[in-house]
Formats: C-alpha cells, structure tokens, sequence
C-alpha cells in the first residue's frame, strides 16, 4: 500500500498507527504541507482526493480517503488484531473516544484553520495558540472523564487492548505538546499515551520516524 | 430509545433520520441550545455525556454519544434496511464522504465555535457568515466532484440507495440554507437533498417536525 501524507500530520500518524499494528507494509509519498504552494492543493493531488486532504491511502488502484474510513477499512480487509471489540455497544463506545478526537479536537486546529485564523482574522501566535489550547482543554477534559470510566488498566483508552480510540489519543497528545498545551490536567490520558508511544507499532508511526522527517 | 437532542442540530438531526430510516421509534429529549445556560452544559447532562454535547441515545440504559458511532450502532443492531454496502472498498468510500461531512465541514461550523468567533474573537455576524461559508465552500465544491463519480442516479451520495452518506449530507445542506450559503455552485448535491427530503424517513426527521421546534 502507498501512503500519501506529512510526518507531522495527525491524520496521517493515524493511519500508519493502524497499518503497523496490523503488520501491513506501506510506502510513503511525502505531501509537505509547509511547501509555499502546498502540494495538498496540486491539481495532481486533487485528482486523487478532490478535499485536497491528506492522508490518502493507495490499495492497489483504489484511493481511500478520511483517515477513520481507511482504519474501518483495514479493520474489515485485515481484520487481526482487531481495534474494535465485537460486542456492538462496546465498538459504539470506542468509536463515540475516536470521534471525539477526530470530530471535536482535531478539525479545529488542524493547518489549514490555523491559517484561516492567521490570515483571515487577523490573529497573531498568541491568539492561534489561545484557540488551540481551548479546544484541546475542553476535549482532553471530557475525555479524561471518560477513560476513568472505559479503560480497564489505566493503559489503554477503553477496556485492555489497543483499539482505534488509542490510535486516535496518541497523535492528539503529540499535537497538544508540540503547541504546548498544558496536559497536567490529564494524568489517566497522560499516561495511556505514555504506554502506547512505547509500544513498537507506535514507535514506528511516529513522526520522527518518518522518511519526510527532519534528520536529528 | 430515547434520543436527548435538539431540534436544530445537524448531529442529532443525522441520528433522526438514520431511526427513522430503520423503523426504530424513539422519545425525544429536547436540550435546548439557545436556553441562557444551555442544558448541554448542565451537571445532569454532563453526567449523561462529559463532553456535554448533542445528540446522547439512551438505548435501555446505556447512553450512546457521537452521531456516527451511533448510527453504526444503529446499523449493527438492526442491520435492515442497511446504510453501508457490503463490500468493504463500498463501505470506505460511504464513510469517507459522511466524514468529509462529519469532520471536515460541520464541527467548524457548529454553535460552540460560532460562539468562540463571536465572544472571543470578537467576530461580527458578517465574519462568522464569511467563516461559516468558507469552510461550506471547500466541502461542498469538493463533495460536489466525490459524488459526481460515486452517486449512481443522480438522487444519493454513493451509488442508487440511501446510505450513510445521505444521512450527514442532508442536514448539512439545511444548515448551509439556514446560513444564506450559495448553494447554487453544487447542482448534484442540490439533487440528491431534494430527492432525500421527500423520502417520509427524511420528512419524519427534519427539524421543523420536531416536539421542540417552534410552532408555525
């Protein structure tokens, strides 16, 4: 499989999360979202995805769009291990933890708003990182208060094992340090993501791991 | 069940329909947004959903939160009629575009940020229209390419039945309505709303059918 994405881009961290946990092999197309007219927005690249998004992922000749499709579709193409329990009331709560990173933290601080607050209203870095912050806060607080309840070890977002809520948390986490949010209010999300950066299919998605990646 | 929600809301009003679609009757629990201290953010619904957000589905007594994990739990309990195709590059192609819904266009455009624009930053109601239609425009024009090659009649997002992608696209497009959007630049999309609206699953749910809605 081909990837299409950005070392540093959430989304895509996702997916990788989700291709190395499941021992599927990719290559990666480095998309650099910093470059002066980003290559999101080539017309080449929007003939693959009309969003102008990334990740894109290439199975074969197809081209799978939306970071949280393709991980369903990996789940239903490679189904072990699996990242969604069985029992529907229990896939419905780990995916209700995925989305709440995917729809409620995320969209909002993602590049292309950052820079529609940047340019468009007029804020500076302050103003960017005071946004920032306040989505982080308000979405790392409830879900604080959910993991107390869904996890099962203090290690993992919901139950024992690794599902698609922590493949969601742990590239949300990186983000919220690398604008330096502070995350002290969030012992039990602090440490699930501690735990799971460690693991090896997580190490391998990081961003530093990545081809795309500054060296050092 | 019973479907704590409001009568506007884009995600509730996507829970709605996907009930309807599938027969499932359902008592509505109206949380009123607009109320001084919005209901959402009272101790009683937080303790029902901590992220005190619309819509949570009481089924017996689980309370299920985020409108997409739970019409995928609506559509594993009671798999008839279906909302995904059963193959899965079918089923990735469906959720990547209610994502591009879910996750791309509305949570920009949802009330807590609108207010954010306002408070905050100090936005006027002609920079929150232009926000609102900013971030509409991207989605739209490029969900009006997606379904240009996915819709099989002209009259559903993905191939020629209502599935999931019809169920997000559909409030999506009152809501741009509702905020004097143009429209008119995505001629497919405006087909394939007009056809659903007047399916009576669609009509049962849309707002102003609603016990919360006002009047007249």
């Amino acid at each position: 499989m081909k990837l299409y994405g950005y070392f540093r881009s959430s989304a895509t961290y996702r997916v990788r999360i989700a291709l190395a946990l499941k021992g599927i092999p990719w290559d990666t197309v480095a998309v650099d979202l910093r470059a002066p007219v980003s290559a999101q927005h080539s017309a080449d690249f929007r003939t693959l995805n009309p969003h102008g998004l990334i990740p894109v992922l290439l199975d074969g000749e197809h081209a799978l769009t939306q970071s949280l499709a393709i991980i369903e579709y990996l789940e239903e193409t490679h189904p072990h291990p699996p990242l969604l329990p069985r029992p529907p009331l229990e896939r419905a709560q780990v995916r209700a933890l995925a989305l709440a990173v995917a729809c409620d933290i995320h969209p909002l601080n993602n590049t292309r708003v950052l820079g529609y607050l940047r340019t468009q209203l007029g804020q500076d870095e302050t103003g960017v990182q005071a946004w920032y912050a306040h989505w982080i806060a308000r979405g790392f607080a409830a879900l604080e208060r959910d993991v107390q309840r869904s996890s099962g070890d203090g290690r993992h977002m919901f139950g024992t094992s690794v599902t698609l809520a922590d493949v969601c948390i742990v590239p949300q986490m990186a983000n919220a340090r690398r604008f330096d949010c502070d995350v002290t209010p969030y012992p039990t999300l602090r440490a699930i993501c501690a735990h799971l950066e460690n693991l090896p299919a997580f190490a391998q998605a990081a961003p530093g791991a990545q081809p795309d990646a500054p060296k050092g």
